[in-house]
Order: structure tokens, then sequence, then C-alpha cells
């Protein structure tokens, strides 16, 4: 079924005379009385096609310009090179034909003239996403998860899927969400760190899997939701350094890849990409502490977390990415390596944007007595990890590796207010539908 | 960290003298008095590591000879050339480090030399995954995905994600997986179909997806899973033929690409991989039905689903990939297109291997009035899909799509027995752990 020969933004007035399809939606039309302007929205663009009463006849034309607004059309026709119109051609039509027409009213107005709330958009998502400015985004995610896979391919990493239902909790028992999975009992999946690291045990070597998370937690902001996407990386014989690295170039590499190729979509965003600069800078959890002591008179303990107050005072007068590194062995999960020489030190780090954390990240405890014990000390129960212990006591790799939100990543890239802006069908406490 | 300078893989006759450092498990030692042998396993291959008492010393010797079989071990050492050895060259060690030792004995044995059950198999996934031949079929896998993925990269067809906990089923009511969403009803989603079909009116106009789909249903075959990778597609202004040539293309690309880049693993496999040639036979479900009825005397009705007996016939007399198309519209979901001179059938296709069906797909119905109408001619109730039938009211482009199972396209591409070989940690409705 041939209804597009082209898209808007593969014509140009060098073509002017060859004769062209295009499909997409009646963005606009405006009648100026024996003449309309009809203009047709796809993926890449928008086409002025010009409709001449007199060219098209009576019938045709008062169809024609009587198409509701984002109705999905086909016309067929020519180019012809006119300086005035937006892209310095019109298509002169032959053949008009309404493929789906749109009832009126619109539940709400894509040609971005008006504002309008978050859940309405969200309530309509298939139209707010016909906003050019909401579609470039989506399309960024995209590229920057192409960048992604090819970096990850290029560095011999493997792509591996692992469950979602999952009999037991990452990090003990909280902020799950319950299945029947018939007679048994189970639970959505927090993160894939406990199948990653087992598959450092069977020498898969270096895996990565993009997939759904899932966290059962009530918060109400606008960088949390309860299911997202996570771009989770295991490497053997890999240290916090190592795997550090693998992340820095990665999230560069998104940005340049991005810049390169997708003008059009930022263009649409009107920005400018400003790669980030490598190496990021390493500041310790102690050292965090200390400036936001000094400089701004926080007042937190050491082994506290950090406050979402500190954490935007650093972002501010750091100014760009930063790795937070050395951080506490008590506030992060069982499986963060102490330091042989400072237990109370851990090689866990944070990937922190001036605006948020992105990513997560340590070298592991790859002992099977060592992790036992971590497992205790932090009050859970080691008989509800034997399927994941049992990888450790059978030869495994020292292995360290990390996890990335994407949308965060996209949110900070394209400085998105809200994280419901890089989710195309958000989940949290009060939205399930669409 | 550097434990490694080399996969033995990389390492050949003629880098001899250089000297090395190999990570890995220890597959194998065989101890022949004043000298032994360690075979060191990563994930490209084995390396010879040859010990010789008198350059070791007696300790180093000692302590080398006893390591426990499958313990995690870095050996740094010089490249020898040595035409006995399995690849032409051996390892003379200056250094050997235990970095895990492995417990004795082994849940499995990875060497292969005995064979044991899928259940004990699954059990210690970890250790099985060890055996080249297991490895082997998951970095296929993940080849398979790369070649995908830069097809739809080529074709203009942008990664989305959609959300895998949902209020609504795709298909009415049964084989879901309730969950509790903190006070509301939700279900796993058993499809993207809604939701990549909202991306149609949404003006995405080309669109993958690949993530897990959850199906509850009761079924335990060697060919069935309640926890799944789909590949999932949706084009605009496209119809049934059109996304069977993207189909077809992408299958056989996957074949030609892992036969390119998946060398060493088809050895390890022991096997040959045929390209299907294209195009795909096109068959219709009522010449099929005749098919079976002349040659191989099946008694079927005209609108029942075939049987897998129906399906094995077909299977072996046309022996390679083929499309059964024009089902009756009576046994393919509502969202399937009936023809508009003979409703009776429809717009929908399978793709099947000899072995079993790999995808199936349709144009889709875009019209809303005849959505409302299908969806009531199956005994469901429309107000259930409001959130879905909302985008087909304001334009929504014809279009067409596919759903490909994963793992059923590896499986039958290594000719592997189970699908259980083609998912690194399955689900069944008895297997919930590892």
């Amino acid at each position: 079924m041939i209804l597009r020969t082209h898209y808007s933004g593969q014509i140009s007035a060098d073509m002017d005379g060859k004769e062209v399809m295009l499909a997409g939606f009646a963005h606009e039309i405006r009648d100026l009385g024996g003449i309309a302007f009809l203009v047709l929205r796809d993926r890449e663009g928008m086409a002025q096609i010009t409709l001449v009463k007199k060219l098209l006849g009576k019938d045709v034309f008062k169809m024609a310009r009587s198409i509701s607004r984002e109705s999905v059309v086909m016309v067929r026709g020519n180019v012809k090179a006119e300086a005035k119109a937006p892209r310095g051609y019109e298509i002169l039509p032959t053949e008009i034909q309404v493929l789906s027409a749109a009832q009126v009213p619109l539940p709400l107005d894509p040609t971005e003239k008006v504002e309008c709330e978050l859940d309405t958009r969200l309530d309509s998502r298939f139209m707010d996403i016909r906003r050019p400015c909401v579609l470039a985004a989506f399309e960024i995610e995209s590229a920057v998860l192409c960048s992604l896979r090819d970096y990850f391919h290029k560095k011999g990493i493997v792509e591996v899927f692992t469950p979602k239902i999952v009999a037991a909790a990452t990090e003990g028992g909280t902020d799950l969400f319950p299945i029947s999975y018939f007679e048994k009992e189970a639970f959505l999946n927090q993160s894939p760190q406990l199948y990653k690291q087992m598959l450092m045990g069977a020498g898969m070597d270096r895996v990565y899997e993009i997939g759904p998370i899932f966290r059962a937690e009530e918060h109400d902001t606008r960088r949390h939701l309860n299911e997202a996407i996570s771009i989770d990386l295991e490497v053997s014989f890999a240290d916090d350094k190592d795997v550090m690295e693998i992340l820095e170039e990665a999230v560069a590499g998104a940005y340049s890849y991005v810049a390169d190729n997708c003008r059009r979509q930022l263009e649409v965003l009107n920005m400018e990409l400003e790669v980030p600069r490598l190496p990021f800078k390493r500041i310790t959890y102690t050292r965090a502490l200390e400036l936001a002591e000094e400089k701004a008179g926080a007042r937190m303990q050491w082994g506290d977390d950090l406050d979402t107050e500190t954490e935007r005072f650093l972002g501010e007068s750091i100014g760009e990415h930063y790795f937070l590194i050395d951080w506490p062995s008590s506030i992060k999960p069982y499986y963060t390596l102490p330091y042989e020489d400072k237990p109370e030190i851990c090689r866990g780090f944070d990937l922190m944007h001036p605006r948020m954390e992105l990513a997560s990240g340590a070298q592991r405890v790859h002992d099977y007595s060592l992790l036992v014990e971590r497992i205790k000390e932090k009050g859970l129960d080691p008989d509800g990890f034997e399927f994941y212990l049992r990888a450790f006591r059978y030869g495994m790799p020292p292995h360290a590796g990390w996890g990335l939100g994407l949308s965060r990543l996209v949110m900070t890239m394209l400085n998105l207010e809200n994280i419901r802006d890089a989710v195309i069908f958000p989940r949290d406490r009060r939205r399930l539908v669409p």
C-alpha cells in the first residue's frame, strides 16, 4: 500500500516539478477564498499544500478546505519551488484523500498555541505527542538508546534479558508490587541487580540490560515513577573505576550522538546541546559533606544520606556532571564492596547531574563469606538470598556495574521539567491509564 | 584494575614471546608430575597454561596444580607458539592468582561430559551457562537483537517503551497476572498491542519495542513460557503486505548477521546456518486447510484454528519459513482488519517456521466505528477499551504491525529443543527461581 513517497522533510525546492505523495495530519487549514492552504504535518515536519479552486475543481476544493483539523490525509501532488512558503516549497495537489476524519472539538490543541495541564496532556497522550516538541523528546530518547547500544556493542558487552517476575526482593522486602503467580506469591523485580551479578558467575563476562524496573514507593515528585526503564551494566574483572569510565563515556557519547544526529529535533526544542567534558569530576562523600557545611551551612552527620538541599547546593556549585564516590558502607546496599583497609567506606558511586542523581553503581562484593556477612549486617536473612548466594560459592569473578535511569538521562539532557515528559505512558501512584 | 589484557581467543601463535594476562575459570587441570596443564576458560574459548615445576618453583607449582575446578583465576605469562597445544599456543605463566576458589563438588559439570536434566541445569543456571554451547546460544541471541535493531534503525523505526503495568487486558479478561497497585487493581501487560496502536494515532509513524510480555496461561509445553520477550512493530500508512516484507527481511537479516558475525559460536554449537531465502512463501488459511485434508486426511472445519498436527504437517511439507495469510476473521483478534469485499476473512497473518509459529500480525482496523463493532462481535465491552478507542476518534492513520517472539526465533534458528534453552532465567507455571 503506497500512501507516501516522501516525508515532508525529504522534500526541497530543488525537486521542483516532481510528483510526490505525502501522508500525515491536517495541522492547519487557512481559507483565503479562491485559494486555501492545508498544512500537512508528519513526523519530520510540515508541508504547505496549496489548494487552488481553479485547478482542483469546485467539489474537491470544497471538500479539501472543510477537512477538520488533525484528520489524517494523503496528498498526491507536484512540488513547486516557492520562496514565500515555509520550507521553500509548496505542493500543488492532484489528489487529496481523507483517510480518517478527526472529530470536533479536539481533546487538546496540538498546534501548541494553548498551554495545558500535564494531567490533561497525559490523559490524551496520543494527541499530546502530535505536538512536535513532545515528539522530538521521544525521538531523541530513541537516539540515546541507539548510541548506548552501539557503544556497548563496541565494548563487547552482551545484551541480556532477566526476569521481571521474581520470588525475592533485591534489597529486602519493602517497596515491592506483589503478583498472584498461579498458586505462588511473587513480585515485580525492583532491579536486575542480583540477576546480572549471577551472570558474572555464569561467565557471561560483560552484560547489559535495558528494561523495566518496578518500585512501589509512594512518592509524588517530578523525578520518580513507579515503573521506569533502567539501563543496567555489569562487567567481570573490573572495579568501580573501570565502570565509572564506561558510564561517563556512555553518557557523553549519547550527548554527542544526539548533537550530531538529532539536529532537527533539537531545533524543534529550540536548544543547543553542550556535550559534557570527560572525565567527570570525582568528589568523595566526605568532601561533599565538608563543602556543604563550609559553604551552605548544612548540618549533616557523616553517615547520613545526602539530602535534596545538599544535592542541589553541590549541583549548583559544580555546574556539570560529577561522580560522588567513597560513600559510607552503612548507606549503600549489601552488595557494595567496602574498602579493605577502611571498611567504613565503600566502592560505591553515584553519577550526578547538577539537577539530580542519574546512576548508581559499585564494585561488588564477590567473596561469598563477606557477602553473607554484609547481608546480615543490613538486618536481612541470607536464607532468602540462597538462589543468589549459590552463584558465589563456585568461582565468582570480581565485578562491578551500575544502573542508569533512561528517563532521567533524557530529562536532564533536554532540560525537561518533569520526568513524565520523558516517559510516553508514565505510571505513578495516581496514574494507571492510558 | 587490570586483570586481563586479552581474551583467550585474541591470542595466537604469532604473538610468541609477548606477555599477556588472562582471566577466567579453571576449566580443567591435568597433572603429569613435574609438569601440569591448567586449561583456562573465558567467554571466547580456552587457553592452555603450561605449569613447569622447575620454572615456577615448588610452592607456586603446588598451589597451581591444586586449584579446584571452576575457580576464578588470573594468569600472567608469556605466549609460546606450540603446535601441539589446542590453539597452537600455550602460556608459560609468571604469576597465578586464585581470585575466587570454587567449592567441591560442583552442582553440575560444565565440561559437558555428563548430560543432565533440564531442571538441574536451570536450578544452577549460573553453572550451566559456563558450558560453551549454552553460552553460545545467548551470545547469538544478543547478536540477533543487534541485527534487528540495526535494521529497524535503517528503516527509520523509533524505539519506544510502553507500560507493563496496565489497567485493562489487550484481548479481554483472561490469562492475566493481577497486581496490587496501591489501592487499585492492575495487571501485567499481555502485549504492547494497544499501546503501539495508540502511538500511530500519536503520529510516531513507525515504532518498535523489545520487551517482556506476560501471559498467565497454564500450559506446560516446550514452546510456551509465562514471561517472554516480544519484538513488536507498528507502522503507519502500511498494510499487511508491507509489514510482512519488513518481517521477512528482519528475520532473514538476523540469520545472515549471525552467520557472518557468530562463526565461533556456531562452531561451538557444531552447526552451519542456512539463511532463509526471500520472499517467504504465502499460503492462505483456506489452501492450508485443503492441503492438510488432501494429503494428511485432516478433518477440520473452515473457521477452526489450525491444530498442532496440521501445523506440523504443513511445516514438514513446506520445509522452510512461510506466511499463513487470509485467516477467518472469527479467529483473529478484534483489531485485525477484515477484507472489505469479503469480511469473513481478514488481513491477519502468521509467520511460521516449520516447527512452530514465530510471529503474528495484521493490518489493523483504523476506523473507529468498525473497531467498536468488532470489539462487540468478540463479546467484549467497548467501555473497557475507552482509553484505547479515544485514539481512533481524532484522526488515526491506517497501520499494520506484528509481534515476534525472540526466544522462538533463536530456538528455531539454533534448532534448540526447548524454549527454556533460549531464555536465561525462564518463568513457567512451576518455576519462579532463580
